[in-house]
């Protein structure tokens, strides 16, 4: 009875069986990156293990009172192609999320359990200010590409989830683009309008010289 | 001081401010859809609730066993044009989520907390079936538009998120698509190989008729 | 006089000219698949026949009455990164094509001549059952990833195209994804809602096991 | 019975069901386009006569001896947002299509029954021709953009279909878009190297002024 | 001699003329945005002035010493949908263009005449620097969505284009979004690492409150 | 203090970092290319040489009077992925730039200084002209894919910078596809309606066969 199947199966095809990735792409990491992400991996070697993240936990806390887990393309291979990842992120009593951007990625959070109060916020590009402290079951939506920036301002612990719309999001965080690295000093004063004793503390604190 | 950042902030855009969104594209959802979604929100009626979904929490459980709670763009206008959206969803003991599709969209799913066994899977279009059996802390991608399907396999809650790779998921639920409806059952017979009686009684459950 | 337009040509480019493809990307085959399809054949391979496909004509009926030619990216590479592919298909007297999706093409069918009544349908995610039977010269559309199915109701043949929206349209019949694999009968039961003796006998018939 | 299924279907949404299209988008053609196409008609509104197309048969041959016949999202909404469309085309003995290109489609050719011969060309931007005669059961790519033709070199008719990869091609002939126009002769001329007479014949059998 | 070429030009289609847009889409600035722009104005309201920009020139210097020209698509509704726009700047001697990002858009600068040197830099997010004094006839790519900035390092005065990948690229400018708001003083110091005393001076320089 | 940002950076990511390319994608020209273009260069292997392209300048007048200079993506390999080329145009008095089209990109021609006097148009798929003489400052936008041609009508030099909406834009002269290949000067005369002569002419001035 099957060869009726057979036929209709064609499509889905015995021609190419060997390379032709149909129902997903499965990151190759080691194979050349595209502007569209990496190439696939041959379906032959794919397992249900490249389907599945573990550990997608809490971390370990930093002295910023901070952890973040992150599920990305680089990390997780079944995400390639899907314009999708996500994070966790606890917030220990104070933590400070510093200002940053994700260049190409919007983010959605999802507030989740804690006795904290994380609140964040983002700036249009007409610079208004868009604040929020989330309870848990909230979602809160930053729009891509624009400045942000979250703090627990509760007593206790606060978490969360981040969802971006990208596998490959990037960080630039404002503090380590302007002072973690050698641009020189002059050039952050006079395009930041900040004073140069501001400028050096800050380059002293992120490592940065020039 | 201002003029010189007047002049640059020019280009977000005084010349037609009364409809320019750039940063983002909340939905109007009573406005014309197009294939890519609603149209957008002014940006002077916009405002910080509209970047907000809250209660994305748990819901009742049906005579099934499982609730749903989705945030999706026409409930979440955020949402517009991201290609993302999500879901809670919490199983009881014995819970079953039934097979379907989801037309346009990848799903992600995140393990939550839970005595239960989370246990889902899919099947590809050459007939493979990937399935797993979650603990708290994994991730599990499904595939866009392959037949998959949910079941709390433990003794004690099951719970996750699920996050799709479109802003508005169809779902089509496989019984419900043979069952749930007109289709004569002849045609519904013939066309899935089931037997008259089966086709009868399942058109019954689901209320269905022809 | 030609100096002039060899200038202009430079746009399409004697600089890079043993890599460069322009106006298409005829695929190869035995490159590493992204999520956009197949890299491309050298233009100095590229020779007419590759962009010709033939014996688009009538296949074998098989003994379920009907036969199926497909030409799409894996025996057509003309195609890659066109998202459009076709399929000839005959119809015998009584012919059945199951239920079945295709997970990320819509399908346009074009009646063909033949005495036999060709009847296709979809079911929408909201259940809704869109039904025709086509004359020659009628064109109908299938909505990406939605159910549908196909059959004979009249006597003598029937005969049709289906272009699809894809250079890769993967299919997905729903008796083999529950009944040809090992998927373990007791979950095909629960999440379909089938009798446990059903889904043995569609097991055996379509050679799954479990 | 039913209640889970109204959970999980609320993703395909009573919320907004009164413009939530999910599935399809049927253009309204009376709604303003985009650049991605026509907005959607309601759902309440679509109908399975919407996802047909009648009559996409041989048209009446023209003095030139071939007719066309087109089935593009303007006369079959359905297509609204596929990037497909089709056109019959009946070539009698002698006829000509004349060099054109479309804008921004790639167009296969389908070559039909007749004992004419379906001939058919195209020219690549750095010169190359690329020439064919079909026979029945032949398919041909003609990548987007570039000039091409065609005729039936052989004695009887010839027949085939066209696939594009938009779902409104346009369509430049050289001829027309020259000598069809009040384009400036002395334009014309300096800008194709034609002589002024030819230019001024071809002026006259198109219809043209300047 | 014409009918054939009216059948041909069905497909560029009287059909629907009063509102086929096919060659182009110039923005309807009043018409309602989506995700992909503006909607596009009917064909028998285009003229060939729609297609002109006028008096893309150098602008009055500001007193930071230099000046911007932009044509966008809210300016110069043709680049509707192009993915496009560009502006004219002009530095002065001493002209700075502080720290800023382009949320979705690449910048491509070509640097112009003078005796200035218009130097030019970014910051990637795993934060290296890339920066180059340009002199005239050079080009460079500020990728999407990192922070950059740009000076007159010269005597004289310098000029350039910018060319962005985006028909409506936004400007955020670190100093206005952290400064020239009403954003708590004691977010922007937590979340920067200012200095209190920094942010309140920058907060006066640039007329924000909190 | 830097622990924070290295887990926050891990987004951004050690995980792969031999290969991760995040913030751009600079073509490796010597890899194979995809239906998007070039694989991306090792990020450690890019500089800042990699954005800057140099002699974006006046280039040698050929005998028709005109230079071109393009700044494409297998020129300036930092284009690779953004939608976005250029080129310098200079025209001397008399110059003439021949009928053409860009298959997959729209051009944006800005007017530079000069005596001359730039004249462009483009010619619509439904036949109508549209034509502007430019003037040192004026923006003209010629639609994707459509015949256009450009000549300075004026005493002295004219020159323009051309933008494209494509990293790699196509050139397709119609001289040089009809006259400067082997088409069968048959098929060119039956296609075009051309005289023989004309044909014959062409032919020889164009350095064609057939």
């Amino acid at each position: 009875m099957t060869p009726i199947f057979f036929l209709l199966a064609f499509l889905i095809s015995t021609i190419n069986s060997h390379v032709a990735a149909i129902d997903f792409c499965v990151a190759d990491l080691k194979g050349a990156q595209t502007s569209v992400g990496y190439p696939c991996k041959l379906p032959k070697d794919v397992t249900v293990e490249d389907f599945v993240f573990s550990n997608f936990t809490v971390g370990t806390p930093n002295q910023f009172n901070f952890s973040l887990t992150p599920a990305i393309v680089d990390n997780f291979p079944a995400l390639n192609g899907l314009g999708l990842s996500m994070a966790r992120v606890e917030l220990e009593e104070g933590a400070i999320i510093p200002m940053h951007t994700h260049v190409d990625a919007t983010e959605v959070v999802i507030a989740g359990s804690g006795l904290g109060k994380y609140t964040t916020g983002f700036i249009t590009s007409d610079n208004v200010v868009y604040i929020k402290t989330l309870v848990e079951g909230d979602i809160f939506v930053i729009p891509k590409g624009l400045l942000h920036f979250g703090f627990n301002a509760g007593e206790g612990k606060a978490s969360g989830m981040a969802v971006f719309s990208s596998e490959k999001p990037s960080v630039q965080i404002v503090d380590l683009a302007l002072f973690g690295n050698d641009l020189d000093s002059a050039i952050v004063e006079k395009t930041t309008f900040l004073d140069a004793e501001q400028v050096k503390k800050l380059k002293d604190l992120f490592k940065g010289s020039g």
